[in-house]
């Protein structure tokens, strides 16, 4: 029986009767970071349909930006950016299938934990990049550290921001390719959509055995779009449960939390990344929901949700959503 | 004292002291509804700051789709779209000035009032269109008609969606252009950003001599972006509240409600009406909140918010906002 | 007969037996200039199919830019840029019928006649703009003064240009819309086609009665995109033929040389330009040269030509073309 | 002495005294062809900079579409399309080297070759995509079989296409991303640059030990574009010269031919392809022709040429060029 796909997230706990097996990946068992998801590294752990774990992730700059001081392009050197923990094997899984990925809860490590929030040269919404790219000079190279707990980010004596924890990079491998942790596409990777917080259930497209779920880039705060390219990046206690549900093809990634269903597309132009998400979503809608497929397509056009998630990334990622009350039979 | 774009919206009340003269500009008296909207067309009204204005709208398709056997291909005829009431002349307003739009209240015209919704060929996001050219055949063509009233839409027996009216084009005159009323752009137009609704005021960057007003397209609900291309879109009873800003240059319209400050862009790709929007959201709390310019960018990074007007008319409209929370001082 | 739209370009000469009228468009005949296109100019002359005209354009600046001190930003002011000659009037004309344009010289006018290319601030292909909104700092601004005969173009003591005269803007009325001089579109306007030079005809739906003929921007020589925004900008003198062809129903201009057969599409992103240019060469190909779609699909795919106009207007154009070898039945 | 990048084609012959030492590498030599172009993969071969290389490359769809009835969705399947020879090793070759390669020729394959064009489900410029998602029904499949030598390709009793062969895929390894041998990117890939063929260099920057050179997707003709999405795809035998430049960094492809110089980038939209390329050009010409950057970028605004090499791919390639002409020093 598949509790995640069809029921509304109280009832996630009578899954599997009880939750599996309770496994720990630290940074130390991690040891090697991943700045690229694919086939080709090594797993660092295998755990079954039903499992759940606490992983501690590196924020998305590994760390190396320690002060206000450490700026970007001294410290950082792309591709090593995002580092990912995982591939975490899923027995059973196998193309075709889905790994469903629920987030229990997201803490900050530490004793003094703080977040890091910068402007690195050429990325961002509001710069010419290495893609749109222009003659002007770029913009100036900003390092910002705040202090954070469970109860807010602590931006300046003026300004107080929420904490809405939520993984920013979540994947499985593709079938051949092995992706830089800065890009999403079909396969899950640095998509960047505020949603996928604790509550949330994220469904992924299994392409290669075992699955290979990488996890990493946790954020504290993230506005729509992650405009100036980084949102407020922390290290992070994230535990999560993972489930296997067999046989559903799905081209893209998917999520749903208490209250809605949204599909994510991850493309550019925008306009592209908002299409394949809508589309998704007609698809979903007709095929699990009972809707006539030109049905979905107007009902959408009237309460239909669309969260950026970012568009800074080599691709930009957008959410489509509709709320569980719509859908009611 | 300028209440408007520096207050919390129920303060507006004291704007002028007191509300000024009441204007009625219904079918009869607005004669023929204007496609076009630009400096050439005779006015219909002239208004002092201050007014409130009771404007009869007609819907989007002018009325001619009056059963669902009524198909667009048959009946609609492109360019004369989208019909809209005006233009209205404001005493006093020029170039350099902000026209503001208060919406107080709109209500569903008639005795038993319907909604219209439709797929029109070669129109809407998942579908090949006049710009995105493709060999596909086209999708089918479908005219739906639903009950509402301000309790709800009654889309369906399984299916009742909200009444959340708001205007579609709204729009004062370019300074030489004349541009069809589907298309949204920085003198305003076909936004469809669905924050437009009762309770919102809209800044307008004045470009022509009395400014000019144009209003039409009232929704009774729309979700983000439009998705098939038409709202439930109907014949509105608006009445809205007119005031002048002199010496504000703005170069995108703009939005307030009681919670938030909204910038509006309006381009193709839409990342390009993304960037448009949150550059003018930067700017504006670096002019008017105090903040330093870079503050600002990485703030909307953690806590923007972005509302997908429309991305199916000839440029896509997004909103960029922030919550009055976060600019106290 | 109609030789315009299905001969080779050496039978022209016999289009009406003979060439009608000669007429002059001085610049004191033109007196004002028009910014933007559209139904509401009064006409400045009124000539007959077959007819030749004698045009003095100015150059895109209004000849504003006297010497490489004149910064545009100090003599520029948008949208009062890139003057138009016209509306001439084609007596016959109306909405359903084709105007072609047959461009038989481009001269440089006066004495010592100069050429000028400058960076505006915010415009170009490799800057941010107004559209492409950033926060980076401006490129400098420079005007560049070169002087130029049908010889060539002297850019430098090391570079000498081609003299490769074309018209950047040439359009009809829209129906209803006004468009400003800047943006070329589905009527013509600032398509920046190198190719419709001297030899070239271009063919542009009629969508008003009398046609409304607009021309200017002379270029003496441009690259592929335009890429700083503006090319050798210089005022000529340009003589056109113009004829009229009857109901011949065209949704994007056309052009065609000795040699080629093109369509040119106006949009952004710039895929959505290639793909109207392409798509209404498709048809046109299965329409009256006797290819079955799919296959004119294919074949294009083997021998199509694109022509970057300009990727640097309000939206970009794109030029598709066959070489009419591939066309013989 | 680097003849390559700094002398005009004629001279590449005296490169190093003398071509080094001839490789073959055969279908059965290669024995599994590669569809992800990355570090992971085992090499095939390891040859010195000025070596010589004949390389059978198959045809984009493996062989698998062998006559008109055999239709793509049947035949092919993602990811598994557009096989490569390699990784061939070039001894010295590290990450801040270029990779140059120079096409000495290109045969068709067997006694009586073929090319093989088609329209495959949702992949090309005029339909709906994966990407550029729709809800409209997929274009026909169509698979087409044409006759061809190195006099022509034989396209109908109507039409004959000239034999104008290119390589459509070259690439080094990226540095830690393997990425599929659809897509192009700033390591190569699958370009579908026209000039990319017999009588070029292409150079590619080094990212890699041993640069990994990839190879295939031979055309024998292809218009800008790759409209459909195809080619007349054929079975080669290629025959490359293969030389290392140390120590010149350059960030995405650039090729070279006995009249111009080319720089390639890859990205959409198209317009971000363009900046790419143009942008990397405008740096070219100054760091190693002493041109003033300014002055290049209004020189290539008056006769930069723009080469669509495709806009079919998950990122579309382009080519901007300047004639060797106006680099005279």
């Amino acid at each position: 029986m598949n509790w995640l796909k069809t029921s509304i997230m109280h009832t996630r706990g009578v899954a599997r009767g009880e939750i599996g097996k309770l496994h720990e990946l630290s940074e130390e068992r991690q040891g090697t970071f991943h700045y690229t998801i694919g086939p080709y590294s090594n797993p660092v752990m295998s755990i079954s349909p039903g499992d759940k774990v606490i992983i501690d992730t590196m924020d998305a700059y590994e760390g190396k930006l320690r002060t206000e001081k450490d700026l970007p392009s001294e410290h950082l050197r792309v591709p090593f950016l995002n580092p990912q923990n995982g591939p975490i094997m899923v027995n059973g899984a196998e193309k075709g299938d889905v790994l469903a990925v629920y987030i229990e809860s997201m803490r900050p490590r530490g004793e003094n934990p703080r977040g890091t929030t910068c402007l690195i040269p050429r990325f961002g919404a509001l710069t010419g990049t290495d893609y749109t790219a222009i003659l002007n000079a770029p913009l100036p190279e900003i390092t910002r550290k705040v202090d954070l707990d469970e109860e807010g980010v602590y931006w300046s004596k003026r300004v107080q921001l929420p904490y809405k924890p939520h993984i920013g990079t979540l994947s499985v491998s593709p079938e051949i390719d092995s992706i830089n942790s800065l890009t999403p596409d079909n396969h899950g990777g640095n998509m960047d959509v505020p949603d996928m917080g604790p509550g949330s259930i994220t469904y992924l497209p299994v392409r290669s055995p075992g699955a290979r779920l990488f996890i990493g880039d946790a954020h504290a705060c993230q506005g729509d779009g992650e405009l100036c390219g980084t949102a407020v990046e922390f290290a992070s206690r994230t535990t999560i449960h993972v489930d296997l549900i067999k046989g559903w093809m799905i081209d893209w990634p998917r999520l749903e939390t208490e209250d809605l269903l949204m599909t994510i597309g991850s493309a550019r132009p925008l306009e592209d990344a908002t299409r394949i998400a809508y589309k998704e979503l007609v698809l979903w809608m007709a095929a699990e929901y009972g809707f006539d497929q030109w049905d979905a397509y107007m009902i959408l056009s009237q309460v239909g949700k669309v969260r950026l998630g970012n568009f800074v990334d080599p691709k930009y990622s957008v959410g489509a959503a509709i709320q569980k009350q719509y859908l009611q039979p």
